[in-house]
């Protein structure tokens, strides 16, 4: 985890044979879910991050045409494309199984990440679109982030029920980011006391120890903002 | 099939009892998809057809609340989103199975329809996007479909293989759009004979039943785009 980001110019770091390699940055939500699993299942990793804008040739031309983390490797495997790899490694490695053995259930999570994949949306233009723009979109994450609080109280402690499950995973990284985001951009949309349930998740979340082992702080988060404002994104940030 | 589309102000069909219905549209190449699985599983189901540009009330209350196309029902359980729905289908109905049962071999299929994916961005930016910028969209879209006919020749007669599975059904409504798309945009992206493998695939799907019974000829395809440059979509085109 303390290694720095590798940018262009770099050499392929050789692999070690058997040995689950994750391309990765700490700061992207999207290889975050895949690390959440990783942590969770207990699965033995080796970290390369990527430099996120200056990638290195090698990743573009070796791991992955698309250029983007998470993507994993294992000798002659390789696998791209953050719910591909989660679902991959829950898949291959047994051990502390994340996904629902009941297809309807299975599906029914997958769902719910495609609404989130529409909230999320909402909050990437809330911290990158015309700023004239960004209360209202405060305003429509919120009212997207109100399905999960009755979610949540629908489903128990967790979205996967008493315990959590690859659907948590999958939707925890842009909740860490949520503080910090609102300091931000000088919105709240979480914070109000509106949505007890979900804040009450986001507590438990912060107690699991995937969750520790794998996320940023506030200050991290806000450290890494400010960077990418000053022209200049950090993406050593928090090693 | 040939019951004509319900939009607003329509009420909601009845359920019968045990019975599976697909929500649908014959142009939407996305409920093609799940179409297209049902057909190949020879699932036995009811089709409704929905309008996609006067969408029933109930189907947004109700069945799906992003009002896309497809949705499957089945007594009180609903699923959509198109890749959601067909994995749904083929692990809870076991003939002829459509996904591979290797973990990885699944993978590298989701990221080839992830791959797929950027080709129909150019798809629709062609069709759609500013008319100035369509021949270098075409020109993409040709590059990007370079990628599927050297695919094809590494896995053999389908992209499942020695026989269509998950993943041509996936990519197959678009590549059955191309010919009426080709003579609507006035470019050519397929036809030039440069992707003699894909091309190939092309004339073999289309002997595949499944496929036989789901598509509409590049007659049928050619008149639903008129309809829309007429400004009045006909979403019964071909039943």
């Amino acid at each position: 985890m303390s290694t720095e980001a590798l940018s262009s110019g770099s050499t392929f770091p050789p692999l070690k044979a058997g040995t689950l390699r994750i391309y990765s940055n700490r700061i992207c939500p999207y290889a975050e879910r895949a690390r959440l699993v990783l942590a969770h299942k207990d699965i033995p990793n080796e970290v390369v991050n990527i430099h996120l804008s200056k990638k290195p040739e090698w990743f573009l031309e070796k791991i992955n045409p698309l250029g983007k983390v998470p993507a994993i490797q294992k000798d002659d495997k390789i696998v791209y494309e953050s719910a591909v790899c989660c679902d991959y490694l829950d898949q291959v490695y047994p051990g502390n199984k994340l996904i629902p053995d009941d297809p309807y259930q299975q599906a029914r999570d997958r769902i719910l990440v495609e609404h989130f994949g529409q909230v999320t949306t909402q909050y990437y233009k809330m911290l990158f679109g015309p700023s004239e723009n960004c209360a209202a979109a405060a305003e429509t994450l919120k009212k997207g982030l109100m399905e999960f609080d009755k979610e949540i109280q629908k489903r128990g402690d967790f979205f996967g029920g008493s315990e959590p499950r690859m659907i948590d995973f999958m939707v925890w990284p842009w909740f860490e980011r949520f503080h910090a985001t609102e300091k931000l951009v000088n919105q709240i949309f979480i914070s109000d006391g509106s949505m007890p349930n979900l804040t009450a998740y986001m507590d438990r979340m912060l107690s699991v120890p995937a969750v520790q082992k794998c996320r940023l702080s506030t200050e991290n988060h806000l450290e890494f903002y400010q960077s990418v404002k000053n022209g200049a994104p950090n993406y050593n940030v928090g090693l």
